[in-house]
């Protein structure tokens, strides 16, 4: 590894464990809740640079920069987080707090309660993407931080956003969305329906209790890791990187291993999730991400939106089926009819929803353009 | 249930068992096999009126009509064979077989072995749409046709239709090859993929030996039909069936049941699937719709096709995101290439894949004035 002079260098994650219980969307109470989260940068006297970047399905608080000297890969948006990066350390102070319900290092479904001393399992109560923000704002709180300077997520990170905009209005002075809805197709929901469907499954799973057992559910979330891939890539993106072509052989097998080199990318994909997810995480944070709808809860995406200071900064990509541009549009188009101050952007990509994560270097000279100059312009005014 | 008169009326499958061993694609020597078929109409004198339908993944030899009083449902394509339907029984000696390898009534994995006197299982060879083809040539000798009318078939049934032509250019008048494809997408065979991995990875499948067991493959069957229905509608189906609709409740439950009405109608389709087929079977099958490629076979697709004298319809449907229409319009421009008969025609649709089945009107004034006028045109010239 080198740690290159654009590197949030070496950090670590941190953790703050909010105290009071919290009131879930369900009517739930429950706490105590810990918070794991990185920072990258710092933070002004005036407390008014940071930024929150939120992360997707099955990310974490490590967003940038290294944990250590013989770290093999940095945080999950290095590429956007640094000195002179798009989220520019040496301006921001930026933020990456892992998801509740998440497995690593916030409160979840594998963490102990402390009333019983067990795994919570499936006695963890389910949240929704509102509770989530909940959860970051007491973060917030506690970092002394009243105002973003800005809340940016891709795809569920998005959601995220968009909700973090809605449930704190006065807080968000600009939000970017990134490859994300306002709410899941019945198709998204489909394909997170059958991941879920497939972990309930797995014998090994037993109702959410495995974690003192050898054999874990990883079968079952292995395979809704596959399905999810599929959607994470487009039909352009497969052509590309596997067109029909067989894995490191001439001709078929003719027996049920493993021929295509689809097939193999997949089934590494599943192998690798086990290792660092948990089964009741992706359930839990799946069924929160089908159940998103500001647009339903509030009346509609205008209501929702309607307190909002912020400037925003949406962006999609045109390869994108999971979380197609015509859905950006939807928030887009609300935006602008509520008179906010909306940018708008779909890039051309041949990575699907993926390219969230791989196209940093168009998305870098967009956000760079919308944070340093259109945002702090106002400040001039 | 009342037959109407345009019925095909109570009907029989019938079984013809092939003596000799058949040469696979693979190399291997397999029999015997015994051939589920049924036919609909009469075979006239000169033995030129009969037509060829395949059916479809999960399909059946049952193709039209009923067989009993009591029978709830006709079978799978009856909307179209019958009398004065788009297979008009009055003029057509229509005949459909169940698929090599399936596992209603033709010789399959859940076949017994004449040798052990147990199902096969796994070890039934891994076969191609090459050898599912042979096979039913084999019932057209043993019932003494040597030439069809026309052969015609949807989805994996098109792809045997495609192979039946290639297979024997001399014998086949006209084709119809309806929302099919001539080699699945890296996205189609992901699909494919991860349902044999649903399967596979469910302990009750035991590498297939599960027959003589309580407990069946049933939860990677089920997860792998869900897959695949996602597949068989479309984004707009499935706004249009479904949106974000709750299954009888006006709210989330916070739980891990059903809350949408897309997941209810997909584990339905998951759980009724599971009694009608063979998890097996289904690995079998996938494989060999996998393999599929005659361009890759045969050199090129014109290479494949260059003997064939028959007169071409080609129908796909625009909102089939599984053998899309660009598909179709290779095989189209193949034949053009070739100078062959050839028509195409892609049907507006809200239906995704499943339109094959469902807007059988629009299919039937075509197939019927492809059949009727432009086939017997010809015979008059």
């Amino acid at each position: 590894m080198i740690i290159d002079e654009k590197s949030a260098g070496i950090v670590e994650t941190q953790f703050y464990t909010i105290d009071e219980k919290i009131q879930f969307e369900s009517g739930t109470e429950f706490g105590p809740i810990t918070v794991a989260y990185e920072t990258y940068g710092k933070l002004n006297a005036e407390k008014n640079n940071a930024i929150l970047v939120i992360h997707a399905l099955t990310g974490d608080a490590h967003a940038a920069g290294y944990h250590s000297e013989t770290d093999k890969k940095p945080g999950w948006w290095d590429t956007m987080i640094g000195k002179d990066k798009s989220f520019n350390t040496d301006d921001y102070f930026i933020i990456c707090t892992n998801i509740l319900g998440g497995c690593s290092g916030t409160t979840g479904p594998s963490s102990i309660n402390p009333e019983t001393g067990k795994p919570y399992g499936t006695t963890f109560p389910v949240f929704t993407i509102e509770d989530t923000v909940k959860v970051i704002k007491k973060l917030l709180d506690y970092l002394e931080i009243k105002e973003l300077y800005s809340v940016a997520g891709g795809s569920m990170g998005g959601m995220q956003a968009i909700q973090f905009v809605i449930s704190y209005p006065e807080m968000v002075k600009s939000a970017i969305f990134i490859a994300t809805t306002s709410r899941l197709s019945p198709q998204a929901i489909a394909f997170n329906a059958v991941g879920r469907n497939s972990i309930i499954s797995d014998p090994n799973w037993n109702n959410g209790n495995y974690y003192e057992s050898e054999n874990k559910p990883d079968r079952g979330l292995s395979t809704a890791r596959m399905i999810g891939h599929i959607t994470y890539l487009c039909e352009e993106a497969m052509y590309n990187k596997f067109g029909r072509k067989l894995q490191d052989k001439d001709h078929y097998d003719f027996n049920f291993d493993v021929d295509f080199q689809v097939e193999s990318y997949l089934q590494h994909q599943g192998q690798i999730f086990v290792d660092r997810f948990d089964a009741n995480s992706y359930l839990y944070i799946t069924k929160a991400v089908d159940y998103f709808d500001p647009a339903d809860k509030y009346g509609s995406l205008k209501e929702a939106f309607k307190n909002s200071k912020a400037k925003f900064l949406i962006i999609s990509f045109d390869s994108d089926w999971l979380f197609p541009s015509c859905e950006a549009k939807e928030i887009v188009n609300t935006l602008m009819q509520l008179g906010k101050d909306v940018s708008y952007c779909e890039i051309q990509s041949p990575c699907g929803h993926d390219a969230f994560l791989l196209e940093y270097k168009t998305q870098s000279k967009i956000i760079k353009s919308f944070l340093n100059t259109h945002i702090k312009e106002e400040e001039n005014e």
